[in-house]
């Protein structure tokens, strides 16, 4: 998506540790002309897919879902994020570890909401090494849910979560891909 | 908002401790044909008002902010909560109580997405003692903008929250007003 690259590279900012701060757009402050443009690309990209349900997790990647769900025409469902490991059976659970700071949280979400009849497209702002969007896809197939894909605004593919799970069989879309972030100047793939 | 009043009369349950659970459409899960609706509604109510940014708190009223702030043309701006009031001088932050938890929790906006040029309106799903609230008041304050008023989704008046601020001269619209929620029993301020 043009318009993605195009903001990344004009209110984007690359921050040591490969850091990407993009809060002057995409999370904290959100721009919501472009966040409906996300959301019409997202659509775009999966209308043929049947999708059922959009699956985030909190709280970055709500605004994005919403605006895709709206989009299809179909709920929003956000996994919410525990401190401990201690959920009652009214939910399914996964651990999930966190790379950016260092330890490990628990991601739950109502089995009242996530069916086994779903046809659940994930979304989330961020893709890097992939484990929140792992943690996304475990809480899925627990539900007997049928995983359609993911739709992700920024991919830092030079932390090869996208691609692995591509090479998994499971369909990855995102609205920009980072290869490389080297001395603060990004390159797109292409 | 009638709709509003209809969806909890169908879809909310009345849980002890005068918890009202929402979570099949408003948060958790979100019907995104009504969050579009709430998002309208929200608009309509403060189209005159020049409103620059619509400010909420994380989680659970990103997505309704989202969809206010996208009908009104305007940037959606969420608070973080922090476990700790340890942060640095590139964010405005207060404390907040929270009555549901019995914790403290700090929160903070970056200083600069929140603007002492922004006429702001702030949104959340739910109002109650009004602890929240009162946190992106004084966000608000300190970074010199204008507050408009507020738009919520579900305000308890038996809670006072929302009461009292209009006593204070803020103006608050709720797309519900519960009186009471006795034996199970949802009743409307009318």
């Amino acid at each position: 998506m043009r318009e993605m690259e195009e903001m990344i590279l004009s209110e984007g900012e690359v921050l040591p540790g490969g850091i990407l701060k993009v809060g002057s757009f995409l999370n904290q402050q959100i721009d919501t002309g472009f966040l409906r443009d996300m959301g019409r690309e997202i659509a775009r990209l999966y209308r043929e897919s049947g999708v059922t349900k959009v699956l985030t997790i909190e709280a970055s990647g709500i605004a994005i879902a919403a605006a895709a769900a709206m989009e299809l025409g179909v709920p929003m469902l956000f996994a919410k994020k525990h401190k401990t490991s201690n959920v009652d059976g009214s939910v399914y659970s996964t651990e999930v570890h966190s790379f950016t700071h260092g330890t490990d949280y628990t991601v739950v979400v109502s089995r009242d909401y996530l069916l086994p009849t779903d046809r659940v497209l994930l979304v989330d702002d961020f893709l890097a090494n992939g484990a929140a969007l792992r943690g996304l896809i475990a809480l899925t197939r627990q539900a007997g849910a049928v995983l359609v894909g993911a739709a992700i605004a920024i991919e830092k593919a030079f932390q090869h979560g996208g691609d692995t799970l591509r090479d998994e069989g499971v369909r990855v879309e995102s609205l920009a891909v980072i290869e490389s972030m080297e001395n603060g100047m990004i390159a797109f793939r292409r």
